[in-house]
């Protein structure tokens, strides 16, 4: 996952790209970019990091101009860690620089196909490098000196009739603008606002609502499927809907986890959807055990605190904040001669043991997918005295592998394979399992607008994938794949102590 | 404010005293430090900046040993803030390392008369390099080449006789053991526990209990005011009192906000007594407006939402989370040629509008010191569509100074300066302006407990100064002193750019 | 000026290609840059710093590929300081990474011309990153799926075609080979060589014999001006003459300062030509004053020491080391409200007085540009006791700028400029100031080898041009360009304190 | 070895310290470290690295005050590589900061002792903090609140007493100003020298008059044998004997190879010295082979240059330079699943062959210890094409462990050991091995000065210690620390990767 922002503004944009990232952070802590285009110069950072660690004043200093692009990355599994940060760039065309949150599942026979077809060489095995030669290709072919929005929407065009998977693009063309566009199932998430200025108005494109609220832009929409914009220079703002067959299929983890609270996604109020799944699990509660003996609701801080307030409140029961969550990060040193330690939840959350003692417990999280985290809070209630550990996940049993950007384990790895909710529940340890029905989350979504959406994106809860071309042998080489790689995956000691990766030494 | 640790395990403390300084980071973020003794070594780790950047994996490999302490500091306004990290040395006797959280109101005096009695040079500010440099000239004068534990007992006492003000202590004698010890009025908090292994007993102190719960830890009890406790180099555990005319007087302030709710201070868990303090809040709107027409209480994240919490609930009022909090830290680049933006509260809360929108809002936060924030939230909470906001603070107004380690702002930015609640109501633009009356505050406290505290530190709400030394003289000179000091801070762009202030270069 | 290397081998390239720019260093200390190519894969490290700076063991071991190619840069005036490091890369077609020795005349067309003919960004001011895109441009024009010799040679040709200038260039293709080049006029060096290993032959480009040398290469021959060798992937080795109307006029500063002793430059031996050189000026002595008085000759070191000892020798005359070189870089620190020291000599050089004690001495150095430090040695001299103080320079007066990428001053600040041979003596302080004869200065470097030089690159000394393409129009633009570039550069603060200016974050 | 120096000035001391220290950079290259003092407060920075690498911007400008002193610290074998750099700080009395050059044979003892009679702790293996902490307990032994020059001298002769060994030591008390004095042997080189400024008159010491030289100081004298001088805050200069029984025994290893040869030490120019040498030389092959076939003498860069350019000019032999020194340090990387490659001494010399090629070549070097250079580079010469090689070493062949702060291979590792002259030869593979005599290198230095020296410590070459202290038990225990030592040492990847080794987080 990742979280990507475009900016055309009348003064320079870097510090506003900084904020808009801060509060994307959540979407990607792995590694931040930043592109800014002054004249015809374009000045890029990016490092392995959290935002606050890779942008600093030396590097903002040169990260000059009124128009640029950002993006924060979340690790994922299958290549290296220290690998590829974005934005990623080419010089041809024009200069170019593009950053996106998805993934391409065609990436391997694009960059095949792009090397034969135009000898471009991709450098890294970044899904983003690939998608930006293929619109760079795109966009060279349409043969303009100076391209107009035509023929950059064009391109886009030409863009999604190639490439396959779920996607929000951003990038910035060198002295013309920046461009924005999202896959035609609308999968990943992308909105734009504008904020007006004595000098003139201002555009953002941003993966969150969150990421315009903070410097004060108004949400204008969600881009539709399928659809682009681009903003010039001086700030117009042209949007164009580049492909066919589009249908809106949001993902349904951005409402149950991914996303912020304060976001609205699809016109869906993040919040509120997540308050509708606490009241469906309550409701559950209520149809299967009407008689419930459960004391008090803790929720596993912070996403399910939403959810668990409104299970409570349908429920009548009292809510309690019982653990506390940790905010600065530990880490366990791998010492000569030692053996590594086991990692404990008790590094992350410690329970308030008064609020457990010889109760019934109901725990709430928005969702389950090793499950081992969930066994040691469950084992936590218990040493903290709860009499019964209840446990609610607000979304389904998590079952089949996410294609569209979400970085997951291998099912093979999730406590839900080959089990039934019962099994689940005896495998963590808790009394009683209480999982939302799937019908159930898309109905809390459905319910937050006022039109029936497409389709969801629910593929990790039911393996069906809306853009139609992932089979089981797809899954199974992919699967191949992740194994593989996480086999050669360096031991992480090599990049310990502050030395990022310098994954921005190695070319683009 | 500070928070301290101490160990003597069987094996080497690095991790375990990393660990508990990662949850008591919100007692200090500014700086950190390690101490761990080897044999006749000491080996010292110290340097601005948050535990997991001061600690790196070549500072463990070096930080070796089974007996150590730790410290981390919040940045103190009156000495540079790229100055003194504790903990500090001197070689003579035995070599003493020492940490402490709390503030001695004598230092200037016994810096003099350390110099003067004992030659003893002090080369920073810092009131720490002061009470060590007592209690190292204390313990000299016992004159023993192996100090037993009456030796050290005795070096104490005679500290609390030359020392005056609020501290909880931590030292490491080379090749003895951990010390630590807590003023005669108990005013900063310090608690032990033990862990058995394979290999024996182990001892902690700490600043608070979350520290033990973290590393597996069982509480033991608090240490008494003017007591202290002495483990040696095997782990045996000695107490002793040392000083005369104690009475507990635990400052207030920690359970209002500076301590983790999860933690126990003076037998009071911290939880328990802020859902008290929501209670008493609500009996407050009971009996100030019966007829109140509040829809909705939301809390400002994130330490009063227990009060909150349990206020709503007694109310029988709506609790939503309106806010939602940026958890990573943005920044604001200071640009050649640009003018400093001013800070704005968006840049740590998001509100959820929806929460707001023509509803009757009650805030509550644990305490009002300058009341800038304050103010901004309420007009957020506006903008977002409250039509009435109310404002509840846990804590009475803030009017006096602190004197006994916690920083804060001269009396003259306080928002109660020279204001009455209702004033202050107005200040910050709220409709209605809910305070804790110190007389409820007190009784929270004291409700958790089943005896009564002789005393508490209420000093920044009532201006009652438990040691007896402080006078309007002393406050006044105080105030100037922090006045100077203020002006010649260098500006912070010295030392950003991820060079951490080389205080360690400081002699200490 | 700058230092070139590339190597096919048949183990990783990393080492050897760091060893080699430890001995070319001399040529460049701004800044340092390697990339390898492992599979399809280029690996790049880059920084501004010397080359034990620039790579550190977490660097090497990303640098991974049994071929690759590796720079090291001298300061630019005119270009800003903390800018461009070498390799570039683009990344259409194949994949293509290329760094320089030398300097076009005509980069700036060149950049145009690309962006108009193939709408390819240049995003530097760096002439080689033109370079790269010619002949990237160039090779893709060869349309070849896979490029044979003959592709890439046709390459090289129409580049020799496009590009004036003097340059030695060097450059890998992903997954080809390397390639490397050399200007019609054979201006900057280049030579080869091959060393055999158990797994087969290997093959190194270099700026200089020596870098073949410290890695056990033999010197095979220099590449001919307009020649191009390309080694593939196997490192079988193929050259070809490119250019039309090739001469070989090397560059005579090469001879006199540039290159180490210890290398052969086109069949010259340096340390001959430089012992030549003394032995021209002996002759010069003997002619102009044969019955000088002449106690003692000394150097100024390091260049100088060859070409002193065998003028003495030819004198009969004492020959003494007189001045000590420090070894280690001081540096002066601007402080707060300090006013800048005046750069010493003595920084440099200290004399060793006994040497000049009531004596007549003959100071020799290779050569004489601003003559700052000339006049500060003579003054050194007459401090330490001398009675008379000559001065003898191994090369001509330098009048004229250098195009060909020796970075000077501007003419205007030559001591030379509209100053006669006895007026610079005057000026620097000398009693009498002898200067080689340019006519000399080649007949030395001839005298070297068993054929005479078509020409040389004099340019320096007597405003011939090679190329051709120099009129004072282009020296007029070239001189306003550097005084305007020099206003804009930035205090030296900014890049100060080790964080090394980021120049690899601008894109390339 | 190391370098010291100590300063009180007019102004600000850092940017003269550290240019004093740049200069005495040859004297150690492991670690640097600075001390000011201004008003009651010392600052300090230390760090492992040269002087330009610990010393930055930011370290400067907290290093204020107009009275400092500085160090310069060779690695030692025996002690952590990443252990203490100097100067050493105790608070008690005073304040005082101290660091040396030289090695103190009772070292051991003293902590011990120390510890039993005054409870000082030492830290760190280093000699520097016991000798600290003698001086400063002899100092608080005076019982003075403030120490007058008398009170100094007191302690500084009674240091004398205790302490054995060779050392030159720079102290900073606090508020008082800067001590030096030199061991009662005058075995390390000490002096002291003055600069007028238009505020008065400024007083710097230091290992080696250069440093006095590149400041424009004048050399007033060397610091004689047990003698100590004060230089209190207003810049007036106190002497005074300190010790008895003092004779000046210089080390002669500073004439041969440690000092440059600029300096002069204990009136003897150095460079005068090392051209004797080569005289005596020359003598010696007269009166070995008076029909000696040499062709060249080539010297071994940089020190024995001066020695076989006399030799060669009293043979009236041509002398050549035919090796160059690779100016740049290059390195070797450790890849993970690759064998450590050898050592080659071609990273540091490369031969010019021509000067080699059919000729008899006399290569000359200041001394011979391992041998495994001098080997390679023989082989090196007949590589080049030499027809025979012969070896001379300016000094006798090295034989006996130094014990005064000259760090060297166990005597079992000198190529020396057990072998005769010719042996040496045979091992090497030269074909004539000369070695100066002892007596003949003796009379070189005597014969630099009017005056015969009392004694030299020539005890490498004869075994013969003038301190009187050390037997063959001591010599025995000695090098069994060694062996100990070397077997603990980490490797050196621990601190690699411009992670400097953070000693200056050991306590000091």
């Amino acid at each position: 996952m990742c979280g990507i922002v475009g900016l055309v503004a009348k003064s320079y944009v870097n510090q506003t790209i900084f904020d808009a990232l801060t509060v994307l952070q959540h979407r990607g802590q792995d590694a931040a970019g930043m592109v800014t285009c002054e004249g015809n110069r374009f000045f890029l950072r990016k490092d392995n990091g959290l935002v606050n660690e890779v942008f600093r004043t030396r590097h903002m200093k040169r990260l000059t101009g009124n128009v640029g692009i950002g993006h924060v990355r979340y690790p994922t599994a299958g290549s290296s860690s220290a690998a590829e940060a974005q934005p990623f760039y080419v010089n041809s065309p024009y200069g170019i620089a593009l950053a996106h949150n998805g993934n391409l599942t065609n990436a391997e026979d694009l960059a095949d196909e792009m090397f034969r077809a135009d000898l471009r060489h991709i450098n890294t095995t970044s899904d983003s490098e690939v998608l930006l030669n293929v619109f760079a290709h795109e966009l060279q072919a349409q043969g303009k000196l100076k391209p107009e929005p035509d023929d950059i929407f064009a391109a886009v065009s030409a863009v999604h009739k190639r490439v396959k998977g779920g996607y929000a693009v951003v990038a910035v063309i060198t002295g013309y603008g920046v461009l924005a566009f999202r896959d035609p199932n609308g999968i990943r998430p992308l909105v734009y606002g504008t904020r007006s200025t004595p000098a003139g108005e201002e555009c953002m494109v941003a993966s969150e609502s969150v990421a315009l609220d903070i410097s004060g832009f108004s949400l204008v929409r969600d881009i539709e499927p399928g659809e682009a914009i681009f903003i010039d220079m001086e700030g117009n703002v042209f949007t164009r809907q580049c492909a066919e067959n589009t249908k809106l299929a949001p993902c349904l983890f951005e409402y149950v986890y991914l996303a912020r609270p304060d976001s609205i996604i699809d016109d869906v109020n993040v919040h509120t959807a997540r308050m509708q799944m606490g009241i469906k699990l309550a409701e559950k509660v209520m149809k299967e055990r009407p008689e419930h003996d459960i004391d008090v609701i803790i929720p596993i801080p912070d996403t399910s605190r939403t959810s668990a307030l409104e299970m409570a409140k349908h429920l009548n029961v009292t809510f309690r904040e019982g653990f506390i969550k940790n905010r600065y990060i530990g880490r366990t040193f791998i010492m000569p001669g030692q053996t590594q330690r086991k990692k404990s939840v008790r590094r992350k959350l410690n329970p308030i043991e008064m609020e457990f003692k010889d109760k019934v417990v109901m725990l709430v999280d928005d969702s389950i997918v090793r499950g081992t985290t969930s066994k040691q809070i469950v084992q936590m209630a218990r040493d903290a005295g709860a009499r019964k550990v209840y446990f609610a996940s607000a979304a389904p049993p998590v079952r089949y592998p996410n294609v569209y950007g979400i970085d997951m384990p291998s099912p093979e790895e999730f406590i839900a394979h080959n089990r039934t909710e019962d099994e689940i529940g005896e495998a963590i340890g808790a009394d009683w399992m209480l999982y939302q029905d799937l019908e159930d989350l898309k109905e809390t979504v459905n319910s937050c607008v006022n039109h029936r959406f497409a389709d969801f994106d629910s593929s990790v809860f039911d393996g069906y994938y809306v853009t139609g071309d992932i089979d089981a042998d797809y899954l199974a080489r992919l699967d191949q794949k992740r194994n593989d790689a996480a086999k050669l995956t360096p031991d992480s000691a090599d990049t310990e102590d502050g030395a990022p990766a310098d994954l921005h030494n190695k070319i683009q």
